[in-house]
């Protein structure tokens, strides 16, 4: 109940943890698309056949121009959309799933897949995906990114539909995302002094997530609904399961201290005002 | 929050479940001791060496006697106490773990540890602690169960105090339990046609289950509260503690509909009337 409740229903002051092993190999590949729909449907194939790779991300020919101008790892610059893929665990295996894994991305058209060759490669690889977000810089004076999720079988439709979105707000927007588990971060590219772009952004935004909404998805993936994206809880869900999640804060949080304006709409059953929500468009 | 609440905030109607592989290999171990203090003694030495066995159960004399009668094993029946032992997962490092568990039970006075030869073996250890308590009907009529816990290095402190209210109130208990766990089942005979044993079992009962909160323990390790030991809830925790868990049950179960008598003592605030308890001696 305390994950996923943003800080309203309790202070955490001890956590246990269980330590797990390193895992005692990795394949780290790289599989290199022509588009966005292939790379998509390569995912699709690799989590259909019962593969759980421990990272599957995507990023898209915007973000990698970027990427590859900050890091210079050497990707390729025409490749509309690539797939860093890492299989880890027992070593005994790993061969035979690093080579599914590369049949499930050639079967659907890409036109090369390398493997990192060693751990200085492999570090290489993730330092570039880790740090897409910084590289941004180099793209727009200001990004506003999105943290959308829908069932993976959606993923090559809400990718269409984004550049869709982007184009009728006049809004570019690169994507880099934790495909394997649905969840899409695009990066709308705007600069902040402008009002005009602001407001573009702002509505591309809202009907982006609208949209995973509509696919069955949520409005959130792994960084909470906060202040932000309150307008959007009375979408997700019915009057009834709103008002059961006020009783459960009401039972943790009875004087209403603990963050009261985050993450539920209204909280009049406790005696808490909230306030409304102050947007931010610039990260 | 579901799991324990004792159907008090929802009913389940889908779990998911993890399937877990079978372990590749067993050491099942029957130690033989003369005192149960030197069995409680070789248990605290096993888990304070990090060793968590799958599975270390006790059974002292009593019990041993009508399971013998019963299943026909071939225990030493002047055994003060055994320890059923059982090492399971990877072959590799089994062996080792085996010998470390014999010797610490050696170091502790056992004068003898069997291994299981074969599964037949292991299956038949088994079901005679499975069934160790359908084989209580050759002690007496009736019998009363009890499931406290308490921290481990508290064993053999238990199990002398309940040898103590035992005689205290004339009446005899034997123990089979989960020594791995801290968590006891003493079993107390009595005929329940007589009014004066039912009342001294009772009163046992209770002293044992007030000896595990003063050690640190709980009156329950794995079957719950009900409506048999609603009495001991004050005792185990404070009006605010308690307050929390009925704000807790109202959040889940605001007309008061599941499991309205069971687990809180009072739920004055949801509405609820609580009648008092059955108590039942006889299971």
């Amino acid at each position: 109940v305390i994950v996923g409740s943003e800080g309203t229903l309790a202070v955490v002051t001890k956590v246990w943890v269980r330590l797990t092993a390193d895992p005692q190999g990795y394949r780290t590949l790289l599989g290199i698309f022509n588009s966005v729909d292939d790379a998509t449907n390569a995912i699709s194939a690799i989590i259909g056949a019962g593969i759980v790779p421990a990272a599957l991300e995507m990023m898209d020919q915007g973000i990698l121009v970027a990427i590859e101008a900050a890091f210079k790892f050497g990707f390729p610059l025409d490749a509309q959309a690539i797939l860093l893929i890492e299989a880890d665990g027992l070593e005994a295996g790993l061969d035979e799933q690093r080579d599914q894994i590369i049949a499930f991305c050639l079967q659907n058209g890409a036109c090369e897949v390398r493997q990192a060759k060693d751990a200085k490669e492999r570090h290489l690889l993730w330092k570039c995906r880790k740090q897409a977000f910084g590289a941004v810089g180099r793209l727009s004076p200001s990004y506003c990114t999105q943290d959308g999720v829908v069932p993976r079988t959606k993923l090559p439709y809400i990718l269409r539909r984004i550049t869709d979105i982007g184009r009728k707000h006049d809004i570019r927007i690169v994507n880099v995302f934790h495909a394997g588990d649905g969840n899409i971060h695009p990066i709308l590219l705007f600069d902040e002094r402008d009002a005009g772009q602001v407001r573009r952004v702002l509505a591309a935004s809202d009907e982006i997530l609208d949209e995973c909404i509509a696919c069955g998805g949520s409005v959130t993936g792994e960084h909470g609904i906060g202040v932000e994206k309150l307008h959007f809880m009375h979408k997700l869900f019915t009057t009834d399961d709103l008002a059961a999640m006020e009783r459960l804060r009401i039972a943790f949080n009875p004087t209403g201290r603990l963050s009261p304006s985050k993450m539920l709409p209204t909280s009049a059953g406790c005696g808490i005002e909230i306030k409304a929500p102050r947007r931010r468009a610039a990260v």
